[in-house]
């Protein structure tokens, strides 16, 4: 089958791959009809140091059952599933707590011998706890939408949880890549009312509003915080949720925070170190977030997914074939495109 | 009247300075019975720069009203009185939400020609919103107990509560000074049946078994990580209460946290910058605490100290006059004794 490969910064191929099979009795075998680029692939794309063995790509997929190892109940050939961006047992007392990222018997797609998601087909793992089945068919229009389910909306959804959002919050969203877009989203769906959106490309600012945001700041830094600050009484936002990941949004999240206030953090940081000291213990200020347990919210969210209450995959922008993968890497690092859909 | 006042690192004075008079309507007068010394005093002990015009000292004091303002209603002189460690309204949407410690109209002891605790009187702004009446007489064996709500025990509460501790959750406490001991209290209080007690001074986590810690760990750094997770099937604590202050300890919190956990940052900390990469990130670690709202807890917490279901004035291990207050932050500084209690 045919998958992709990324062998450095830059440098991402698609090639032929074994079949994979069902290897365990806890397997199926899933051929993917959707997968897609994560603002997260970008990283190693921008960074990544050159390994001849290249490291299989994509966490984000939903398709089709063809087979089932012998251990696997509840799922048959031809059932359409979605698969989170890392698989897991759901049944160890991390996922039954709902942290099902820190799953006992779980991991990462893309590594020891586990297919990515960006590909024809996927070799699943703990595949009765990590796979959820779709009630729709091949040709659904909702799609996209559910294969939202898999990182970037459940990722939002992760971060207005944690960060406490509801009513009476005042929300700032830090960010407008698919990230940041789908945590306005999910915010206003727990019922903010209030969603300050800092992000600077206005096509994307503009499906924030349409998603939920009620206020947009293009100014970055100290200009930015000033402005949200004029937008909150001067004291800033109750819930703020980072969807950058570098040093520079962490420092915009602590100006724009309320004192008792919450800063979630997504995504990957890139930065070992943060502030902490005196400022952040007198304030009262909770860092929170991390990894998304996408499986924990899956079924939570399916239902507006397919009621049509939401519609987290207007954050795709692009549609491409498998061998146009290399160049929606492309594009996404160029911000040419916000998030790209890959139909195998 | 006299009152400590520090000119710089090891040179506490206890000196004759102006009584203390009604300058505001919101203002009462209180004679002191019962002050104390903090282990946050102990920095500036250890490290203050030398300051000619020198600063007030103390935080934490209970006592007798003298005579109130025109606008302060509800007390009167003779009544006996608890002041938490800020002085605040009371009444702004910060402390309605019960975070007295950012209150709009609020402020610290010992600054800006506010009296601090450890003197013979104190003028108290925002009297009404600052005082908690305590129904108790002047010689009451309680007053120890009942002082530790003007800071210490109230501080424990809060980084239990922070943490999210209940019967359901392990929780270890790094520190076993008198703010690590009263958070075994409070989390103790709040039901915690497993609580790991990390400190190295026999005495001290004696007393910590007494108020509820199941396990003392006496190692440090990567030992005493270990040592905690061998305790916690190798997984760690859900709440981890940092009551020590310093990068090390935050390190150690990082390691005996369990993923999903929770860090409760209490007292000063002595660094400006902390751990928060990638490791936090996919462990879902949730950083909390800081300035405790004492206020806040005051009348939750008075009920169990009045029926002596908790008796946190343990903490204080001497008790001396005003003018031993020097002596007794030496011997606070040189862990001779856990906590002094000042009789002025």
């Amino acid at each position: 089958m045919r998958a992709t490969v990324m062998y450095g910064a830059g440098n991402v191929r698609v090639e032929n791959v074994p079949d994979p099979t069902i290897e365990n009795p806890t397997d199926a075998l899933v051929r993917v009809l959707r997968s897609c680029v994560c603002g997260s692939d970008l990283w190693p794309y921008a960074s990544m140091a050159a390994n001849p063995q290249g490291r299989r790509m994509g966490h984000e997929f939903l398709g089709v059952i063809e087979d089932v190892g012998s251990e696997v109940s509840g799922f048959k050939a031809g059932d359409l599933v979605v698969a989170p961006f890392l698989w897991e047992d759901n049944t160890c007392d991390f996922c039954q707590e709902g942290l099902q990222s820190s799953c006992r018997n779980g991991g990462q797609w893309g590594l020891s011998g586990v297919d990515g998601g960006q590909g024809e087909a996927v070799r699943v793992p703990q595949a009765q706890g990590t796979l959820v089945k779709l009630p729709v068919a091949e040709d659904s229009a909702l799609l996209p939408s559910l294969l939202t389910l898999s990182d970037v909306f459940c990722t939002g959804h992760h971060s207005a949880v944690t960060a406490g959002v509801n009513p009476r919050k005042t929300v700032t969203v830090i960010g407008d890549g698919a990230v940041g877009l789908s945590a306005v989203l999910a915010a206003r769906r727990l019922g903010a009312e209030r969603i300050i959106l800092m992000g600077r490309h206005k096509d994307r600012t503009d499906l924030g509003r349409d998603f939920g945001a009620t206020d947009v700041v293009g100014e970055r830094g100290d200009e930015g915080i000033e402005r949200v600050r004029e937008l909150t009484r001067g004291d800033g936002a109750h819930a703020v949720l980072e969807c950058v990941g570098t040093r520079q949004s962490l420092e915009t999240a602590l100006g724009v925070v309320r004192d008792g206030g919450t800063i979630s953090r997504l995504g990957v940081p890139q930065y070992e170190e943060g502030p902490m000291g005196f400022d952040t213990i007198m304030r009262n200020i909770t860092f929170t977030g991390g990894v998304a347990p996408a499986r924990a919210y899956i079924e939570e969210l399916l239902p507006d997914v397919l009621e049509g209450k939401v519609e987290p995959g207007r954050v795709f922008d692009r549609a491409i074939g498998m061998d146009e993968v290399p160049d929606g890497y492309r594009a996404m690092a160029e911000r040419e495109a916000l998030k790209v859909l890959i139909q195998p």
